[in-house]
């Protein structure tokens, strides 16, 4: 470790005016976890909130099967009615050939891809082995490519498996290249269950963008252990500029029961825009939808800005001030 | 800005077995808030558990009117009968002379003062203007002094006031330096409703140190906009190496109910080890005391870390996961 890189150097914790990508996810890894069915309309009005708060790409729900998860079994109309905003991009998960082409037939921009890069993890969640996967996936990346739509493959326990513990980083890279060997542009480094740590993050991310240069890489982090923001800042100095964010504080952890899930898309922007980064996000737009979300799914939100406010949303003066000022002052006096 | 400084630096976020120091304040800090009445006996198992663990500094309770906080009426048993261990300091708060008296004949190792370097602030919560508290500290230290008792100044709303905002950094210097003529070498910074930000965080840190250098100052940091960990790393980045946490996250934020108050002793201390720095703390150790914290005070605690554990406490492979790997297995079958 060369000890002049790590000397202070308060003045690197200012954004001084970089981009960074906020790209929400809350509207489908949030929603498809709710016991409550969000209405259509609701969830259109939704969206279009997102896309008036100034989202760079918003991941508007799943083309899966409505008996797998039914709340998302509005996908077609929800694609096909939101309102679109010139340079906003609007993707979908689609696990197979068949919601490629659903979410390709209702105007989808881009096709999100999961699969995990342990194979406990691809097993448990996904029922299968990572090789059948990787197929099936190559046919729905074949299937976009035909169709000159945009495809992101979202790579799971990149930063540690819940079962296995940690996945060889050369393990992980060997996904990305095998997807960059298809043509597959955006990469998603997921840490699926909060395991990612800022050192990590830092090391990995750097090593990722300078293997595959031309790659748009996203980070996409949990807050389960309390350090999504700090993961976010770690990723963002090693040179990340895009991370996926859930408003509210949605999506929990299946693991972890009560604990947080997906870095919420308020705290994240307010941190950022305080530290100079240009989120290119309306925050009292984006604070203003998050407060809508309670009443939609029934049940308080994680979002702690929601709770508390910006910084400088000042509280009044408690009751009886004044009377505490002058008794203090008459103490005071000679 | 010096664009070279803004290079990524993978590297730095490595602490290189730095040592950072953690300070407990959950026992008096926490506890004072809470409704139930921890038994002294429990009071003292959790501060010997404490200092097990490791901590360098605990601050036990508050030599208070035990009228005005009955949850801490037994603070002169519980410093007189908590296990000392060597190395570890105990510290309690004190408002003024009588309390400095009592915590001195309690053996209390370190006073800890407290005042608002905001008017509105001070007056709200400690019902004095800030040159009276200033002027009754004053009589503490020279109490302490005499003593041959070592005193800390915590400053409250340095990073911003919930009721008049931003506070000017001059000004908190001025108070600062009004302690360092009395001869206080320990300052604690603190941002008592979770206003600070990374960036402010780490140039304020810097100055602060660049002007005395011979102090020894704490950082306090709320969670209460999600953003206590990055502000801990910004002020490590700025060469502190001191912090104040709360065991489970005890303690809100009476302005923004149900959000966070302190940060989380053993998310710090999860997070810092993961990152290379020494803290010192015997983690599992400090995750069996705050998991004991809902039977004695009744209700759940924040810590992300009690609910979702270290990041390598693996889970099993869910039910019937045998037979999903047996199925996927036979349709890999050619």
């Amino acid at each position: 470790m060369n000890p002049i890189e790590n000397r202070p150097r308060p003045g690197a914790w200012h954004g001084n005016g970089r981009r960074i990508h906020l790209q929400e996810v809350g509207t489908r890894d949030g929603l498809q976890m709710e016991q409550a069915f969000v209405p259509t309309a609701d969830k259109i009005a939704l969206v279009n909130a997102l896309s008036d708060a100034g989202l760079s790409k918003i991941e508007v729900t799943a083309f899966v099967s409505p008996t797998a998860i039914p709340a998302l079994r509005d996908a077609e109309i929800v694609m096909r009615e939101i309102a679109r905003r010139p340079g906003t991009v609007y993707s979908a998960l689609v696990p197979n050939v068949r919601g490629a082409e659903r979410a390709i037939e209702a105007r989808t921009d881009e096709l999100n891809l999961v699969m995990s890069v342990s194979e406990t993890h691809n097993l448990a969640n996904l029922r299968m082995g990572r090789e059948q996967s990787f197929a099936a996936l190559a046919q729905v990346v074949a299937t976009a490519q035909a169709a000159g739509v945009a495809v992101n493959v979202s790579l799971s326990c990149v930063f540690g498996c819940p079962m296995e513990g940690d996945v060889a980083q050369e393990a992980v890279f060997g996904w990305v290249q095998r997807f960059a060997d298809l043509g597959v542009r955006g990469i998603t480094l997921c840490d699926t269950t909060g395991m990612a740590y800022p050192t990590q993050v830092a090391q990995l991310t750097a090593a990722a963008r300078a293997r595959w240069p031309g790659a748009d890489f996203t980070l996409h982090f949990h807050n389960t252990r309390g350090m999504g923001l700090a993961n976010v800042l770690a990723a963002i100095d090693a040179g990340a500029d895009r991370f996926d964010a859930s408003l509210g504080g949605l999506g929990g952890c299946p693991y972890a029961p009560g604990a947080s899930g997906n870095v919420c898309s308020e705290e994240i922007a307010h941190a950022l825009q305080l530290m100079g980064y240009d989120t290119g996000v309306d925050l009292p737009a984006l604070i203003a939808a998050a407060g809508r979300l309670p009443a939609l799914i029934g049940h308080d939100i994680p979002s702690q800005i929601v709770k508390a406010g910006r910084r400088l949303d000042l509280h009044p003066v408690p009751d009886g001030f004044e009377a505490i000022r002058e008794r203090a002052l008459a103490r005071a006096a000679p």
